[in-house]
């Protein structure tokens, strides 16, 4: 089972690598990730890098197309490169997964049109704008689509896809694989119960700051070609 | 404030991500991603690889010391370069963080003598073999060292030892920021209450089956000097 991620420039690491460590361990399951040029490429703060050590020509079809979020997915959503990949891999892929705003690139792809799905909170209009039923969900499945709200809800979004794939007790095998029984010191159920002193903090922040500081940071490492 | 984690071959990227994606936001955070030598660092599936762009003679000291496990985590316990570079900096940190049997790291260099200390379910024996205290908590604080249950509990670890650093307002925003309001599909409050045979097979998978793994597959990509 062949499971694309793709990458790109200013990504968000927990939003790869939460579905991933969880993915990752489906039984057969070959992951690859995959960006516009193969080289290490660099997550939202700048100091966290990722081998993309596929490019987009080298991936023809996939049975998991894996898109995460980050500040650095506004750009993707009009580069053309980009948007064709998905396109192209969504059309026989057996899944596609969005994670985040992933969904808005989803979305601005044009395969959300009319269907039910999640996404982070702050991205909800944004989604919607392309045609997409967007409900305020942890993870959602509309068809092949699953995709789920901001950044570490991948972690449970790919808990329920792996056991749709793989059965109930690989899953909850892979759920004790990464001792995911969390505990969190604060507890909300959803962003939506959120006090409005620290929602308009991160809407703030990921409606600008986010992406501003991310361009204004250079990678902190080399990146040459793999 | 600096916070400096360790990379090595064979590390478990959720263990890393977990803690970066949360202690990465606090106010005046600088990473770094630390090896013995300055590459990509390949996971234990062999399919993800971080960039590690500092190697142990960059870093004389550090505000947080951050040690994640996974599979490759064992041959770190007598490696003496990483076992040096572990007591060196724990000496002048503000705080020692571990994940994982990342705490059989900072076991078998000898820092966690007599400390309250928790680790992955399965690391439990060998940790407490090096003298140190054993609890089964999700995350626990002895001093300056906190640590952790396996892989993803570095999330809660990281918010709690966010909150003690910066405040509790400032941790809720992080919370938010990640969106960690999880729900997994299957709930349990612990790894001791997981059924028998799901604990047999990752107690299997955990001593041998993915260390074995591992170690008989090649990283997917380059490894250039950074």
């Amino acid at each position: 089972m062949r499971i694309s991620i793709l990458l790109y420039d200013g990504f968000t690491m927990l939003d790869v690598v939460g579905g991933y460590a969880v993915l990752g361990w489906l039984p057969g399951a070959e992951v690859e990730f995959v960006a516009e040029r193969k080289t290490i490429i660099a997550d939202d703060l700048r100091s966290g890098g990722m081998a993309a050590w596929r490019d987009y020509s080298e991936v023809e079809a996939t049975d998991i197309l894996y898109v995460p979020g980050g500040p650095g997915g506004r750009p993707q959503m009009t580069n053309e490169a980009t948007l064709a990949f998905v396109r192209r891999l969504h059309e026989t892929s057996s899944w596609t997964f969005g994670v985040c705003n992933g969904v808005e690139i989803l979305a601005a792809a044009g395969i959300l049109k009319g269907k039910t799905v999640t996404t982070n909170y702050y991205a909800r209009e944004s989604v919607a704008s392309f045609g997409a039923h967007v409900v305020p969900d942890r993870y959602r499945r509309d068809g092949k689509i699953v995709t789920t709200a901001g950044v570490s809800a991948g972690i449970d979004g790919a808990l329920y896809l792996a056991r749709i794939i793989a059965g109930e007790d690989t899953a909850k095998t892979i759920q004790l694989g990464i001792e995911y029984y969390p505990h969190p010191p604060f507890s909300y159920a959803s962003p939506d119960e959120v006090p409005d002193p620290i929602r308009e903090v991160i809407r703030v922040a990921e409606e600008s700051i986010l992406f501003e500081r991310m361009n204004s940071i250079p990678p902190r490492f080399a990146q040459p070609s793999l």
